[in-house]
């Protein structure tokens, strides 16, 4: 109903917003007005960078992770301890464990998880460029960084799997409690989880 | 920090959506992301509205409403009643009015409201075509549906004095409490007004 009392160019904004995860339709509107009323300047320069957006941002030859160039500036970075990588499903998790500044080794980024039902298998992810880097004699540990819900947990165990031939350490990321929670809302999967891996103090 | 790890093109992204309204860093990084995982027709397509938009979009020469031709779809409408119009502040608030399908009068957008801290007075405002409309033989009402904040009932009571020249009638909306309000939770001056306001059963 109110779709009709916009212009079309506005309706079609509306539309292209809505596409964006967690934007549903009252938030699009608001969103495409907000722009509608932006200097035409601000709009173009958009319009320009997203017509260039597909070429000006690649894949790291190396790891998979968002690239000016063939490499990226963490795979160039000669400080990085190259003799770990960590596994992550997409590049924007990588921005995510950098924030942290704990980690000061590769990655690399798998494209995805193992997602039967969505016929997403193991040859669609970049497994083997993961095993040729495994195969380095300076790698000695693999960091298996996908997420902890069911596809996630079934990635790392293939991919856990595969790399025993090669002789270095595979590790999973910690799961249990959240840092700050209180057990009164922790859900039963955590706090089962939380106490079957329960370390000694 | 983590804008170092993003390609210069991904920031440029996340700097544009950052300028939209309830939209941080963390938001405009997830929208950004998806962006640059979207289909290339899909951003080309975005990039071409965002860049005519300017040009699609126009303003109703009678009213100021939103209009791909010279006037909008309602003033074009010629089974609105003409004896009413309704001056609202933005444009995209008369789509707010029509979706209650209550109203059937014409419009009038004043352009924003009188705010002489950022120095927008009257003479900014379209006056002198509401003016100039209200000397129709035809128009009985004007409705007076600016917000209910300080600078709306200042503008509010102000066009309501330039207006009693001409014979016509002149109403505001009701202020009270919105509909299915918990007492427990209004503010002081809402039920101040809805108090003073208050009317026989």
């Amino acid at each position: 109903m109110s779709n009709n009392l916009y212009p079309k160019a506005l309706v079609q904004l509306i539309q292209h917003l809505k596409a964006l995860p967690g934007i549903g339709q009252k938030t699009a509107e608001r969103l495409a007005i907000d722009i509608v009323s932006w200097p035409e300047e601000q709009t173009t320069s958009l319009a320009k960078l997203l017509d260039v957006l597909k070429t000006s941002i690649k894949h790291c030859c190396v790891c998979g992770n968002y690239s000016e160039g063939e490499k990226c500036s963490i795979c160039q970075d000669k400080s990085r301890d190259e003799k770990t990588i960590c596994v992550v499903e997409q590049p924007s998790q990588i921005a995510v464990i950098e924030k942290s500044s704990f980690y000061r080794g590769l990655y690399h980024v798998l494209g995805g998880k193992i997602k039967p039902l969505d016929d997403i298998g193991p040859e669609e992810l970049t497994l083997d460029s993961l095993l040729s880097r495994a195969e380095s004699p300076e790698l000695k540990e693999v960091i298996l960084a996908t997420s902890s819900d069911v596809e996630g947990e079934a990635t790392a165990s293939y991919i856990a799997e595969e790399l025993k031939k090669c002789d270095i350490k595979i590790t999973r990321l910690a799961t249990g409690l959240p840092v700050g929670a209180d057990i009164s809302y922790t859900d039963i999967s955590t706090l089962t989880n939380a106490l079957s891996r329960r370390y000694e103090y």
